[in-house]
């Protein structure tokens, strides 16, 4: 089976997201509360900065293994990668 | 006390945070099956998009009900409350 | 004839366009001199970051006079004031 | 000399950064004419985008020349084009 890219930094990106599970947790609370919204609105904000880093770190390692074995290999299979990486780089910026 | 302008919009916005939590969940999931990276920062772009679709349900009732309301009260509240709503969207056009 | 909004900031705003555009001239000057890839992607960037700048401050001002003078006013002019208001901060933070 | 990643994509970036030169300066007409704050924050949301779309041309034509080009020279310099890669796509999707 390939490995994916991310594979080396695996127990980093867990930990990284069982923390913004909690943050989104940490949201329903605020709102069950009745927490101000600028409160609200703020922690989303930080939430969705948290979720971007391990986007950021994905791409990272996306690009250091998958796209460069594949460049190192050549060929075609070395053109859809990073084809794929810079769809995939392209939807980030606009989400 | 007073209510959060979401106040009759909380069910929905629960509804909301309580799938964007099943997402994060989910991501934890193709990590931990080592899915393919490219896979992971989709489902990541579609959890910042809903993210940010419940902040701006938010602006949207935090206008129409908290700073209409000092609006139409009048006096230094209403600018104060006009300030705060402007840098927290500042805040989240950057995040 | 209605003033927009940013009437009182006119002076400064096109200050800051006039600087923008400065900007965009100096990338194409970048290009000309075949600068490498990544200077000109950060210097993309901060034109963004200013672009943006710009949009925020005409959303303040927006608010500030358009909105709030709707909200003095009440009615259904006001509620369509809010909603137009919320969808063009929805396009700003998905652009 | 060494030529940046999109020397063979140069005519079409300058048409399309040209074309965003005449957008800010429409927008600078736009507040010369006082039009109203929503259309004129709508024409920024425009130009950034189109500002966005180059910055990813730039990003595809970085990977497939300069970055592709180190990797299959191998070693450090291959390791630090696509750390110095990943910052810069970390800037263009915080900005």
């Amino acid at each position: 089976m390939t490995m994916p890219g991310y594979v080396d930094e695996k127990a980093s990106i867990q930990r990284r997201l069982r923390r913004i599970e909690g943050q989104v947790r940490g949201l329903r609370g605020m709102v069950d509360d009745n927490r101000y919204c600028i409160d609200v609105l703020d922690q989303i904000a930080a939430t969705t900065r948290a979720l971007q880093a391990v986007a950021l770190a994905l791409v990272t390692e996306h690009l250091s293994h998958c796209v460069a074995h594949a460049i190192a290999e050549g060929g075609a299979e070395a053109e859809a990668k990073i084809s794929e990486a810079s769809a995939a780089i392209a939807r980030l910026v606009r989400s």
